[in-house]
Formats: structure tokens, C-alpha cells, sequence
């Protein structure tokens, strides 16, 4: 790094969450949200932000490092705050805004579900598949057993969660084609841990997807693909950010010192802690451009690499030293066993017509 | 059933176990241990009895009500009693016969082995193929994508827990045979929770078979069979008791009675609870040979009944009442944790060279 | 037993529940339900069957080997059968009850109180306690600590599992009465599992008695008891069985197999498996008044013992062979799960004047 | 923060490890490890540093912001990549060591043991007590209840896990005084999770201290300390960090980054990735002396701020955002298995001649 000949070849950051991946494109184009092949959609209400981003052709999936598809989002800070009314309202909405994406990529209502729970149930930041297929409505063998007997309202839905490579020594995309070979289902929908690269998304977003998954990508891992090409029946994935590594919220602090040393020197009277109403927030912070003087004053080289160099360069620092750990919240018990039960209530109202969010929780433990 | 007109029908009493059930044929033979078809080998040693038993033929087969193959039988009546030098013991001498055992039926030293743990680990008296499947060994993938690195003394090893069938709507053999299907092994040996016909075998019992497995089938349901016919590979099966009916802890707490009363009436001193040596045990009490007079005496009509009427006419009360509820132990979470730790222990220290019973503990948790 | 000589007096047949206490010493009176000292009030509604003993005196407990004091208990027989429309009603009703039971022995809106989960927690059948501890709104630490800010409608609960003598090295009670005198509460509620003396009790039955509680009492330990004599406040315990003996389950089939005998014996057409009006049900069968000539030639001897005898006969025998096992139906895993949630919304609700059944649910996990 | 001006009162960087609070001082003093009232004697031996840090009077005490008294520190950076061996060896280590501080500090072979467990069970990160405690040797019910037949070689000790406020409405202190006053224990052994403010310190590293301890103060939290002021017994805490907050993460990675730079530019021939032997460790970039204006020219004002300055500026902006999230590595769940079973064989073979690590597996699960 002397001279200030920074390698950036090898370490390529990358996001699971396709808001982030549009984010960090829009900054590329001069913060201009208008991205050649690429569609936005954002609404916010009630706490909760709806973002249906639609990636139309290659040059959008270019843009984005995103393969073209339809990507919703759901956002809601306050899920951090164990705040059971804000569960229950984040619930109702994933369950209507996933019915509407299953009419958008015409799935219908008697389709066949097979519902894949990725990741290990014995480390709980990644136990979240496993933990929604436990509290899933699985009816798969009462059509296969007795049809006659099935009342109207429900559809086929059978649900795995066949671990992970290291524990079972089988590549999980193996697993998951033998079952479909075998029971022919219309839909896989898998759900799976992701990392996030914004520490303020672990726990707080969930990502719907109709463009495969691709097992622990996001952790530097390569697995083989789940994706309509390889098993030949769509694929939705279902993710929420569970994780960043170290890396990541050094250089998200970084920029929010960055950002708060900006607000102070360009408004007129300094912040106080003692007046909340003229404390930063973290969208505020956000929007800060700071301009290269101050970056430079204030952090010298580093604070004048763009976002992408910052990245790297702490990457490429921690990681030979053992130091890049993934972590995950203090708290993540009992967010697993949260967000786990608002997706399987979700998922359980939105697949079956006969289950509401009145009656969805006598389903789950 | 006035008239004593018992319509015994509907209820065939089966056992999951081979030494059960060579006990039946032996009663009916006058308790004979010498059945056409069958050859049976029984050694007893430091509290571990092992019985190898072959049923040669269809002749055997259709005395035992088994399937034509080799069963292995460790029991050890101490292991309710969680002493570890005893479970130590046990994993070794499992091993050395499963060692034994595998050599027999021609499973070589670089077969490759996919371990399938059935059951649901939700429920805990039904968790011991999970239990097992989490403490063990695996390796394929490393042959699989690093074959130089593997030392010797290794083989690829597999493991899957595929859940059942009312929680993934699928048939666990759907499962199994998509795995096979896809990763090819040499051999497949399935764990399974058992119930026995005798209370004294619960935890105790370990049975390992070469005729396949039919998922559920000691408790009365019926799945599809795992056998080589059906999946096309030899398979295995380990199996627990872990269960009994209320029918059957009734029906020999009956013998219990019956044989205590025989034994006080035909021997010379009564019982005398304070000397430990004068006191019955379960294999003094099963062994006496009560007089139908002493029978009718005591237990009137019901007594002179035989093992098989007795069980058909307790299941035929309780089963519509709903009382034939299916008990475990209370202590039943120690032992599946103790009893899955020996089995993988064993298995581990079997199916790879370098593992031995000292350094195991390593691969458990 | 030559001669017909039962030696009774070493073993003495007991029930923690004051409903099997009454029903054993009306059978002693004739079947009359007027027992001198006891008053009993028993309403049945939409499947759960709710009883108001009051032991009014030393008589009445001499009678029914029960402090004097006043015993709830709702009994729910489908409780086992995993539906949660009636689990809820089942909450409800309790909730109810409850709140009436703490009127009538003068607690009032305000009282502090100190939950106590006994029982240990990594024996699934003995972990009720800890269970509903789990899951209680606590408030105590709120009261002390920031007492301006706690809305109406709360009162003080504090709540602790104290473990057991096995795992702790103290008696439960030695830590409890260190809690109370440290804090101060106004009652003591002690929750735990219970033995029943009959299988079809086995979580299907709630009793709150005033009386303390002794624990362990129930499968035979003695332990240091809980009442106002010795912790000085009043002590509330809520029970619920959750295992019965192996001596008990083989007692219950014996009297199911000579009622069933005798109903098929003096109805007038014989029991038709295929026409489920006919079949028997457990309350008709244990309303049967077996003739002694009926009991005789159908059991022998045994079958002339009156419940008592019978009981111990069986105890005795099995004891000493190691063969009298303490078991939990299958599915206990569940069972505490679903009972353990109940009985907390249901403590929430009936504790707190802001908590309602339809907002106890953010309460519990 | 325009012209530079921090506040630094509010936040007071603090640390649980001696080990830390010694660094922090001898960086004060010029990174001379000669601190006025402090003696610290450190050994290295198999990937085990082993040190007692002795302070020995109130400037001892004042310069490290620790209470006078003995600190034994175990680091084993290799723990966390799961090598049993070394387990094995930590665990031998570990209970060599704690008999040497009980010898120290006057503790003898027959004091009385109470061992509490803090933390919380149902968050894992914070469940390290809680899982001792379940793999503890507990005797003093056996001393009290047939002290006859106690063999020789165990000492009484007692164990509970008393949970934590939010959960129990009670200062953990409060029952721990509670069953002292009732069971009088000569010593009180405290296992908790601490905070550390490295890193890599987060679950490789074990302190032992007699100065008691204060629940929850490693993360801003104020409780009740358990003393041998207030409980009136000495109280030996043992604590292992298993989480930091995102503050700290932060500042070691700048500091990492600044010592990276540095060491490119101080050496002769530029690092190499694919020369292991050139790339730098922990250790050696944590010995760079960064000068000023190196630090300056690659970090600006930010570079130029001393350890305590950046560790507040840093919890300055992040804390008001929401954003200095405590975290803990995404392996916790087996990490505090792992560990606690290391605590707890060392115990159990440290507290009872009888037991050594031979034999001390089968006491833990």
C-alpha cells in the first residue's frame, strides 16, 4: 500500500439485499435513483418501507450485480425493539405483499409448495430456514393420503430443512433436487440467514426474490445454485440479514463519524444532547455529502476513498488476521425465534386462504 | 366377548425386535430355543449381553414373523441407572461388533456410507436418529472437494436428519431415495427410535439388522420401507427402544404378579424384603413356569389366558377408551442425549480407522 | 402372599390431587358424595369440567388425607389432543377461576407476589415450572426501580426457578425462603409437575389448592414443605400431572378390562367395534359396579381386592424388580410447551388488570 | 465537535479484564510495564499465555481502575477454531492454575463451595454461568443428607443459576445474599460473560478475580456488586468476554489499519499474500508505534487521537444513532458450549481430589 496502490482485485464486496446492491448503483451514477433497466418502487408507512425493485433486462442486472427478477423488500426498524403490535403489523403486510408477488410471477392459488429452511438449526444466527419450517402448516400428505378429506381453502404445501454441507457432508442443492425429482412440487420456496452489508439491516429487513438462491453466497461461500435452471421449477427466496462481518461496521462507522463531524460544522447551532429533536438519525447521516476537504481533514487518505476502496482496504487489512469475524446481535435467540414466527405466520396466511393473521397462531409453537 | 368368544383378529402383537420375537417362537415351541430356520448365539459379559441371531430362511422367517437376515442385540439393564463407565463399555463393545458386523455382510473398509437419522427431534422419545446424526464423523464432502487433503484411515461419511412425515408432509423414503439417488453411497444405515413388548428393554436395547426399516412401524403405522429393494443400496438398521404401550406395561406387570406369587408359593422360605439375596429379579420371575391352577387362582379367566390373548384382550379395552397411550421414561431427555452419544461414539470409532474410543469424544458434542 | 396374606402397610397409595383424594374416600363411603367435612361444587361446560372442593375441617381431612383449604381444579380431557381453540378456552376459564380463588382467600388487586417454577428443566416431564416462569410478565424490578413510571393496571411479580436438590446441592425451600425474606412478597404461587393416580389425568387437569406444597411429594420424596407456617406468607400452588407410574397404568387397565367385561356381559346387545354409539367410554366403564362373582371369575383373587389392595399388591411387586418406572406419555415435549403457555397468559391475565387474553399473547415466547 | 472539541466526560471507557485495564496503563506510562503498586508476571507456554496480575495497593488500584487483589488470566487465541485437543489442554491448564489461586488466597481443601451461575440462559451470549452450572459435581446435599457415606476426596459444593433481573423481577444479588444467609457457604465461586474491548479477546480468554464482581457493569449496567463487603464471604468471580460492541470493533480496526500501513512502510520488501511468513499477525501490528505523522497523513484528525479519546469519539456518535449494537461471533452456540465445559471440568477436577480430568467427562453432558 505504499504509494497508495491499493489491490482492489480480490475482494469483490458484494450484498444479498438487492436495495443495497440499487443503493450502492445510485451512488455510482451520482446519487441519481434513475438506473438504466432497472425499477424502483418504495412506499412507507406505518414504520414499515415496502421497495418492489424490478431488475428489467441485463443491463439492469449489470448495473445492480443482480440477476434480472422482481426483488420486494420489507424494512422496519423497530423490529430491534421486541415490539409485539409492530410483529404482528410487519406479519399482515408480508403476508399481502407476498400473495401479491406470487399473482405478479403467476403462481396460483393451488399451486405445489416445497418450502426449503437453509442453514444450521445449531447455530442460531443461521437457524433461521429451519426455524420457519417448524412453525409452518405442512399439508402435502394429507392431499397424498386422504384427498377426499382436505377442506377447501388449503393447498399442497410440504417443507425440509436439510441442513448444511459441513454437517451433513452433502452439497444441500443435492438434497433439495432429490425431493423435487420426487415429489414434483410447482414452487420452491427457500428461506435463508443473509449477511447485510449496513449494520442497521441485520434483523430488520426481509427480502423476497424470484431469481434463486445461491447457499451461504453471502459469507464469501460458494455453493451450487437453487435457481429455476437447475432443479426446473421457480424458486423464491425469502432472506433476512442476520449477520455482518467486522469489516462492515468499521466502515459503516467510518462514515457515520464522517457524516456527524459534517452535520456539526454545516449547521448553525452544534448539536445537544439534551434537545433530542436536534439529534442525527441514522437517514440523516445517511444523506450527508461531505465534501472531500472534510474527509480529508478529518480522516485523511482513507476518508477520500469511495465506498468500494474503504471496504476493501479494511477487508484486505482484517482479514489475514483472523480479526474479520462475522458477528451477529447479542440478542439474536430471541430474534431467530421473532422474525422465524413472523414469516412462518406470513407464509401460512398467504398460502392457505382458509388461515388469516386471526387464526395463524394455532400453527406455530 | 361373552362367552369368552375373544375376537383376537384385529390385533397382531409384533415387535421391532428379533430377540423378542425369538422369544415368542421359543414359547410357543415349549420354550424351546431350538427353531427350524433360526440359529441364535448369546454371549453375556460384564453386564452387556450380545445376541447374534440369523434367520436362515423363509422357515425362520415365518416362525419369527422377521424378514430373513442377521440380527445383532446389545443389551446392558445398567444403562438406565447413567453409569458412565457402563455407557463407555457399551460404545466399545458396540463398536467392536458393529465392526464385526459390517465385515460379515461384506461392507469393506472404503464403502461409502450415507447415515440417515429418523425421527422427529422435536419429541424427544423420538429424537434418537437426530440425536445421533448431530455427534457425527462426516466427511464425504471432503472427498468430494478436497480428495488429496484426507488423511488415510477415513471414508466419506453422510448424514441426514429428514424429519417425518406430518411435519414435512413428505414420506421420509421419498427423502431417502432422493438422497441415494443423487449421492450414490455403498451403503445406508438408518437410525431409529423402537418400541419394545417389555418394559425392561426401554433404553437398554440396541438391535442393528440388515433387512431394511419400516418407518413407524413398531407404533402401528405404516410407511414405506427402506430396504434394499426398494433404494437398491444394502441397508442397516440401529434401533432403540426408546417407547411401550400402556397394554404392554399392563400386560407384564400380569406376569410380574403371576410369577411373584408362583415363586413364593413353590419356594421353601418366603421373600423376605430385607434380605437383598432372597428378592426376586425379572429373570428369576420370567423364568418360572406357572401351573394353570395358580393362574386361574389368581387371575381367574384373564390369567390362563396366553402372552398372545392376554395382549390382544388389554389393547382391544384400551385402545378405544383412548388409553393406550404410548410412555417413555421420565429420565427420557438424559437418555436419548446418553444413548445417541454412545451410538455416534461407537459409529465413528467403527467407520473410520483413525477414530478410536479414546480420541472420540472429540467428534461429539 | 402364600395364605392370602398381603402385607398393606408399607406402602400407602397417594394422589396430590384433592379430586382422586375425594373420589377414593367417597368409593370408601359407599359412592355417597356427602363426606363429612368436604364440600365439593363441580360445574361442566364446553369440555372442562371445573371443581371447588373445600376441605372444611380436620375431619374432612382426615377423610380425604388432605389439609383443610380450598381446592380448584379444571379438568379438560382434550386438552391431549393438540387443539388450540380449546387450549385458549381452557386459558380463559382459568384465568376466570382464578382470579375468583384469589378473592376468596383475600388477596387483593395489589398484593406482591413471587412466582416459584419448580421442577428441573432439563427433564422435559418435570419442567412445567420453569416453563410458565419463562413466560411471565415480571414486573417487580419495575416497581422498584422506577416506580413514577409503571401504568396502572401492573402490580408486582417477581419469578424464579429455583432448580432441584439434585443439580442445586439446596433444598427449594432453602432458596425460596432466602427470595422472601430479601423481598418481601404478599403470596407465594408455586408452580409444578404432579403425579396422578390415573393415566387419563396425565395433562389434562389444573388444580390450585392454598395449602402449600410439598415437592416432590408426589413420586415418593420428601422434601422440606412450603406453607405459611414456614415461609410466613401465604403459599398458592398450581399443579398439573404430567407422569403417572408404571404400578398405576397397569392398576387403571386391570379395572378397564373387568368393566368392560361386565358391561358387554349385562348390556343387552354386545359391543359392536363398528358402531362407535356403542363403544364404551371411560367414564361409563368407571361408573361400573363389578359384582364381586364378575370380578372373581374374570381375575381370580386380584380381582376381588378392593382398589387399595390392588395398588399395592402391584406396587410391591414391581418395586423391588426395578420395573415400577415413572413415564410421560410420548408427547411431552409438546404437552409442557402448550400447558406451560396456557397456564402463564393465563397467570398474566389474572394478575394484571391491563393484561387480557387478547393482548397476553405479546407476553409469552 | 467544530474546533475539535470533545466532550469526553459522559463516556468513561471501561474494561472487565485486568489484563486490559494493565495495557491501558502501561500505554499511559509510556508502554513501560513497571506500573507503581501493580506486579504482573506472564508466562507463555503451547499456545497458552498464563497471567497473575497482582494489585497490590490503592495506587495499584487507581492506575488500572481495578480493586486491589489478585487477577489469574488464561488466553488461548487457538480456542476459537474448535481444536479439541487444546480444549483438553486449556481444561488441565485452567484447573491447575484455579487449585494454585485457591492455595493463594487461603481457600482449603474442605471449604464449602457455592457456585452461582449468572446470565441468562435463554440469550446465549450471555448464558455462560447457566451452562457451568448444569455441568457441575454437586455434593452438599449428599453432606447433608448421609454424610456417612460421602467418600473421601469431595468437598460440599452447591450450584444455581439465579437468572437476571429482567427475567425475575429481583437484583441477582439479592438471592444469591438470600441463600448465602441460608446455606453459609465459606466461599462464593461467580461465573459470568464479561465485555472486553478487543476483539480478539472475545472468547479465548478467562479471568479469575477475588474482588467480586458486578453483574452486567462489562456493558453500562449498574447492579448490586456481590462482595465479600456485602454477602460476607470472599467472592471468587470467574468471567469469560463473549461479546464487544460495535464502538470497539471500530477503534481496532482503525488501529489495525494504522499499524497495517505503518509496517508496509517500515519494512524493506512490501508484504506478500502468498508469503505467509511476511504477512503480519495480531501481535506484531499490535506492537507498532505508529508515528504521528503517518497517522495524520493516512487517518487525519481522527489518526491523531490517543486509544481513549478515539474508544469515546467513536461511542459518541454511534450510541444517540442506535447503532453500537453489542455483538457477539456467529459460532456463540457452540463457542459457550465449548467453554463451559472447559469451566466446568476444570472446577469439578480443581474442587474434588477425586476428580481429574481423566475421569471428569462423565460428570459434564
Amino acid at each position: 500500500m505504499p504509494n497508495g496502490q491499493l489491490d482492489l482485485s480480490q475482494y469483490t464486496v458484494r450484498t444479498d439485499l438487492a436495495l443495497e446492491a440499487h443503493e450502492m448503483a445510485a451512488q455510482k451514477h451520482g446519487d441519481k435513483r434513475d438506473i438504466p433497466g432497472v425499477h424502483i418502487d418504495e412506499t412507507e408507512e406505518d414504520g414499515i418501507t415496502v421497495s418492489w425493485i424490478t431488475v428489467e433486462d441485463d443491463q439492469g442486472g449489470e448495473e445492480l450485480g443482480k440477476q434480472p427478477g422482481t426483488y420486494l423488500t420489507l424494512e422496519a426498524p423497530g423490529l430491534r425493539s421486541k415490539d409485539s403490535n409492530l410483529q404482528n403489523r410487519v406479519a399482515a403486510k408480508f403476508a399481502e405483499q407476498f400473495e401479491r408477488y406470487l399473482k405478479l410471477i403467476h403462481i396460483d392459488d393451488s399451486a405445489k409448495i416445497l418450502i426449503i429452511g437453509l442453514g444450521n438449526q445449531r447455530v442460531t444466527a443461521d437457524a433461521l430456514g429451519p426455524s420457519v419450517v417448524n412453525n409452518l402448516l405442512v399439508t402435502r400428505h394429507l392431499f397424498e393420503l386422504m384427498p377426499d378429506q382436505v377442506e377447501d381453502g388449503y393447498r399442497p404445501v410440504s417443507a425440509v430443512s436439510p441442513g448444511v454441507l459441513g454437517t451433513t457432508g452433502i452439497e444441500t442443492s443435492e438434497i433439495v433436487f432429490g425431493i423435487v425429482e420426487r415429489t414434483h412440487p410447482d414452487v420452491v420456496i427457500a428461506i435463508d440467514s443473509l449477511a447485510s452489508r449496513a449494520l442497521q439491516r441485520v434483523n430488520t429487513t426481509i427480502q423476497v426474490a424470484d431469481t434463486g438462491i445461491h447457499p451461504g453466497s453471502g459469507i464469501g461461500n460458494k455453493r451450487k445454485a437453487l435457481t429455476k435452471e437447475t432443479i426446473g421449477v421457480p424458486v423464491i427466496a425469502i432472506g433476512v440479514p442476520t449477520v455482518v462481518d467486522a469489516a462492515t461496521i468499521a466502515h459503516d462507522t467510518i462514515d457515520f463519524v464522517l457524516a456527524n463531524v459534517n452535520r456539526e460544522m454545516t449547521q448553525e447551532k452544534p448539536s445537544n444532547p439534551l434537545d433530542p429533536f436536534n439529534r442525527p438519525n441514522v437517514k440523516e447521516l445517511q444523506s450527508q455529502d461531505v465534501p472531500e476537504e472534510t474527509r480529508s481533514k478529518m480522516m485523511g487518505m482513507i476518508g477520500t476513498l469511495n465506498d468500494e476502496e474503504k471496504r476493501r482496504l479494511i477487508h484486505e487489512v482484517l482479514s489475514p488476521l483472523g480479526q474479520n469475524l462475522i458477528v451477529t446481535p447479542k440478542e439474536v435467540d430471541a430474534f431467530i425465534e421473532d422474525i422465524g414466527n413472523l414469516l412462518a405466520n406470513g407464509l401460512n396466511s398467504a398460502l392457505h386462504q382458509s388461515v388469516n393473521l386471526k387464526n395463524v397462531e394455532a400453527y406455530t409453537h
